[in-house]
Parts: structure tokens; sequence; C-alpha cells
């Protein structure tokens, strides 16, 4: 076999371990022990049957040919009109490109803004495949550390230094916060843009979770004075409306940015399936109950999560604002995040992310998913907390 | 705006001119001009309901979530034991990872293959998006000139001396051929592969209309003889089974390769959507006479197209045994293919793809796709031979 590319090599070589504990988990539900899973982000329901009863009705009716290969003039038209309406910025068709989910927004917008070799930023801790979506576009990875004592939010002068020293290119930031939960505050937000345009960066600002706000309000950086020029905002249909495996997501961003990354799809995934489209379309038309129910028994679990928290002092929680996470520091017990994991699903058969699987700043961490029914999850948390304290005596 | 990549810049800059009569033709059947379009390699039919039932069953089952990033276990196994039935070479689901279309197979080829800077070559005339594609991964396309008198087949010898005088690291066919109709006889794919080999080469072999041939057989070159270990096959089930629009296809190649590809598919895409794959399989499941029945309008209207153009000689079809297409020699007109198209379209009514939107190679000939209904199609063709006839006289 003739050699394969270096960044195909080398796309998951560092950072991003201890998803053994993920895996493990698995192979233990298929043998048949019972595991507690709060590892992935992934809804407990299933996509809504009316939205997939319109997409099928779409389907029958014809929509199965080539889309579109910007997206669906309509779907497009109604994703403009939701970002201006919930961000106050201008924004129309000609801002707006469908991709297939998230993840490939993600890929697009680094091969869009990154020459090979060229550095890209991205905030530690981080969603897994951020280091590996940079490599893949032959760019380089630098994360910025943060500290749990600042709930893991970026230090702007810390970005800053780092983009001095490292001349990059680009900066990936997430609000609302996978893994930590954290929402940017405005402050943060507005000291990142300043460093954007001190170093001439272009902003990636993955916002998938931006229905999922339990306190407080998501800002969409792009809102920023100068900032709509040079950010790209990722939004996808996964996250708000349960439709993680339909893969539909975009890119916000300017007119000029957005025309090359429809010559991109052209020459990547050539547009999106349409009657998943023409389905995304009909659950945004919605408005927002559905998302609302959607999201409703994150925001019940995680105050139910923060109760059960208070009532021990062993594990602390950082303190979280959205998302379907809570990122817990498990320091007292004196094991790594990825020790402790395993050791609970040992134990308790219970099964969480090592912090460490997303960055070196979340070491001594685990991040938890509410993503099983309530009881279930108390139950688990409560077993985890007297986990922990039997560890620290 | 801060600046974007060259190679986003540079994507769509060279070759592939002349979609201006495509647009154009658009454009008049906008204005309620009537066209007989000739031009896209799209079915005139839709996906069977068949599929789509099953896709929407599937989905209200629940398989809405995120689905295994490789492809789905059943669908892995269903192409390896096709694959294996139709050529012989032993095929197991790690030689297979599924892709958001074929579109998305040759992206993630040339970026798993390649890298940056290094010649990818394929040879021209040559689908639309292969240059676009060879660039977005950061490569440099190197189109292998081919002659009408060869009914555009590669010649290895000027394969073998580009490789060298360009140290390039693959090469990309496309059999049966889009836009020529040819498919690639033995002795030209074993030249091919002595080639690939003498260089140390890949190959990637788009065999996305191996369902499609019309007279002789398909061979695919991983069949033979140290092939299999340097060979990415691309396959999908937009032209086999008339679900373009559902973003399905696949890469077949050694297992390290698929291995990384796999990693790769987890930055990219994070799979493509379970009930769509669940399609698939059924869709493949179904046998012979669902991709029989999507073909056989091709095949009647291939014969239909040549007995007409038997019947004058002043354009002559391009020798072609498979796919959607005739590709006919107009330089008799003195016209380019453009400007025979353009000018049929105006004077006619009729769109029809110039030549050299595929590449210099096919200057002075016109791409006629057989995707109208067989009345209309021969009206079509009688109508541009009288008109082509007029032109010389």
């Amino acid at each position: 076999m003739p050699e394969l590319s270096q960044r195909i090599q080398t796309l998951n070589t560092a950072g991003s371990d201890g998803w053994e504990v993920f895996y493990r988990a698995r192979q233990m539900i298929a043998a048949g022990t019972p595991v507690t899973e709060l590892t992935i982000g992934e809804h407990d329901i299933r996509t809504h049957p009316m939205i997939l009863d319109h997409m099928h009705e779409r389907a029958r009716a014809g929509h199965t040919g080539y889309a579109a290969v910007p997206g669906i003039r309509p779907l497009r038209d109604a994703i403009a009109a939701r970002v201006t309406a919930r961000t106050g910025t201008d924004t129309t068709a000609d801002n707006v490109v469908i991709t297939a989910g998230g993840q490939a927004a993600l890929f697009a917008s680094h091969i869009a803004l990154c020459q090979p070799g060229d550095t890209a930023l991205h905030i530690d801790p981080y969603y897994a495949t951020y280091p590996g979506t940079v490599r893949g576009a032959s760019a380089i990875p630098v994360a910025i550390p943060t500290r749990a004592r600042d709930a893991f939010l970026p230090d702007p002068a810390v970005v800053d230094r780092i983009a001095r020293e490292t001349g990059a290119r680009s900066l990936l930031i997430n609000t609302p916060n996978n893994p930590t939960g954290t929402v940017y505050p405005r402050e943060t937000l507005e000291g990142l843009a300043q460093v954007c345009i001190d170093n001439d960066l272009w902003l990636i600002s993955d916002e998938v979770y931006d229905t999922q706000i339990w306190d407080g309000h998501h800002l969409s950086p792009r809102a920023l004075p100068g900032m709509a020029e040079r950010t790209l905002v990722i939004g996808s249909m996964s996250k708000s409306h349960a439709m993680t495996g339909s893969r539909v997501g975009w890119i916000v961003g300017p007119q000029p940015a957005i025309k090359h990354l429809i010559d991109l799809s052209t020459n990547t995934n050539y547009g999106v399936p349409g009657y998943i489209q023409d389905a995304a379309l009909f659950a945004l038309n919605e408005g927002t109950w559905l998302e609302t129910e959607v999201g409703e028994p994150f925001r019940r679990r995680r105050a139910l999560a923060l109760d059960i928290l208070a009532a021990q002092n062993t594990v602390t929680a950082i303190p979280s604002q959205g998302a379907m996470y809570v990122m817990l520091d498990i320091r007292a017990t004196g094991l790594s995040g990825r020790d402790f994991a395993e050791r609970l699903l040992d134990a308790r058969h219970i099964a969480v992310m090592p912090g460490e699987s997303f960055g070196a700043s979340a070491a001594g961490h685990i991040r938890v998913a509410l993503t099983v029914e309530d009881a279930l999850l108390a139950q688990a948390l409560r077993e985890l907390c007297t986990f922990a304290k039997d560890l620290t005596t």
C-alpha cells in the first residue's frame, strides 16, 4: 500500500484520549450488564414524528433529486430570518450555506479560512473532534488553556498572547459550551472579539447549543461591532430539534466567504438531501414550542443535578448555564478524571466521560451528560457522589 | 474581512467553464420558455416509493440518532458482499466506509491520499467537480489529455510520462465514464494499473455508473493483480437506484486506509443519516430488478440516439458503452462546443453541455444527457442534427 497523507495519519493521534470508558461501557451493555450511560451528547428522545412525517411527504412528493447545493432557498431564508431575530444582526440567504450538520460546517470553515500549515486556535476543554477537524484541513490545532476556577472561560489576554506567538489564522469558540455547560458572558466575548480584530483572526463561533440556555443569555459574537465581517457562526438542527442523525446544519458568515463555501460544498458533499432540508424548514416554522420541548428535560435535569451536588462537598460542579452537560471537579478524590471514570464504571456501572477526553485543562474532572431520565440520573449522581466520598476516606 | 485560504479562492477558477448554457436554460424555463434539457446527469424518474416508505418506517421506528460513523454494519456488509460478487475480489466490511455520496467519497479520498502540494492526476474529459475536489484537498490537479479518435480513452504511456514528470501521488479514473459514456476496456485498465504500480500511485476508481453497461463488461481495476492494495473504489446509490438527492455512497479500499477514512468521517460529516443507510440497504437487498428498472431508459435511449445519429453524417457519436450520456463530435460545423450549445439553445431551445465544460480534450464536442422521455429525446436529437447540418452549408 502506498503511503497515506500525513494529515490523515495524524488525525487522531494527539489529545482526546479517554474514550476507552465510552467504548468499554458499550461493550458491557452488549454483554448484558446494565450501565447508566452519561457519556454522549444525544437526547433520550427521538426526532418528533411530525417532522419525520413531513420529511416523508416531501420525499414522496418527489423531492429526491439533487437539491440546490447552497441549500434550498426557503430554508436559507428561514435561517437568515431566525438569526436576524435572535441576534439583531441583519442576515440574508446570501449569508447562509446549508451543511451536512455542524461537524461538516466546522470542517468546511477550517478548509475555507486556513492555509495548510496555518495555526487554528481553539479553547481547551473542547468538543472532542476539534483538533482532528483542524488537522484534516491541514492546519495546526493549538489549544488555549483555561482554568477550572474560571469555569473554564478563556482569558482574552492568554488568547491574545498565543495568537501573537503562533501567528494564528482563526479562533474557534463554543458557547454554550460542550463539555462545560458554560455560556460565555458578554465581557469574555467582547475581549475575544478585540483579540480577533487586533490579530486579524477569523472567529469560528460554534453555537449549536444556542437554544439550550438555563441561566442568563446567549450572545452571538457575530453581533459585536466589527465582528460580522470576520465571524462564521456554526448552527445545526441536531441539538435544538433532536435531529442529530439527520446531519443538517449551516454556516452564517460574510457573503463573499459563503459564496466560496458554496463552491466548496459542490466539491465535497454536493448539497444536503432536499427532503431533510424540507423537514428542517418545517421544524423551524413550528416556532419555539418544539425546541422548548426538546430542551426542557435538560433544564429540569440540570436543576436536579445541582440540587444533588449541593447536598455534599466532595464533588464540585463547574458553574454552568446551558447545554446538556455538567462538568464535575473530582480532584478531591486524588484521582485523574480518567481513573475516576474507569473505577466508577467498574464499581457502580455508571459511565461518564473523563475530563481529559476534552483536553488537558479539564484534567481531574468528569463530564456528565444529562441524557437519561430524571430518576435514573438522580440515582446515578447520588451513587457517584458517595463513590467519590468513599475515595477520600 | 480577513483573507480566505488560497485553496478555496482558487477552487473553481480553472477549467469547467461553459456552465452558462446550463444556467441560461434554467433562466429561460423560469421565464416560461419551454427548453428541452439534456444537460445534467439526473434521472427523469424519482426514488422508488418502496425505498422511501422503508426509510420512513425506519425513521419512525427511532433510527434518527447519530448512526455509526463508519456506516451501519449491515450496509457495509451488504456492499462488501456486492463488491465481492461483482468483482471476484474478497471484500469485507473493514474495506468499506459509507460516505455522503460519491462526491464526498472523492473529496475524502484526495484528503487521505495527497499531501498539500502533491499532484493528483485525472483524465480529461472529466466530471466537472474533479479539479475543484483536488484543489479543495490542497493538492494540484493535473489533467491527462485524451483524443476523440481514441474515444477519449487514456493512453497509459501518456499517463506514465505525466506521472513521472509531476511526481504524482494519485490517479483518478472514471469508468463507465461521465461525460463520454465510454467503458474502459481491460487493456486500458491493465496499462493504467501497471503505471500505478511503476510510479507507486494510488488509483481512485470512480465507478458510480457501474450498473449502467449497455455493451461489453465493466471491469473494476481493484480486481487486477497488485491493485487491491493501492485502489480506492468510489461507489454510490445515486445513479444505480435514482437516489441522487439522498447523498449516500461509499469507498472500498485497503483496510488500513479505510480505518483512517473512518477517522476522517468523524471529523467531517460525522456519518450519514441512519434512516438513509437503512433505505440504501433495503434497495440493495431488493436485488437487480430495481437497478435494471432504473437503468433501462438509458439503455433504450442510447440505442434510439445511435439510430438517429446513424441516419446523418454531420454529427458523430463517440463510441460509448454505458452511463446516461452520449458525447457528440460537432467539429464539422466549425464551431466550438460552447458556441454550438449557445446557438442551439437560442435557435431550438435545446440545452446540451459544451464539451469544454469537461476539459480541453472535449473541445468541439457536446454532451447529451439521455434524461428526457424517448419521444422528446428523439425529436431534440433530430433537430440538433438538422441544426448542425444547416451550419455546414
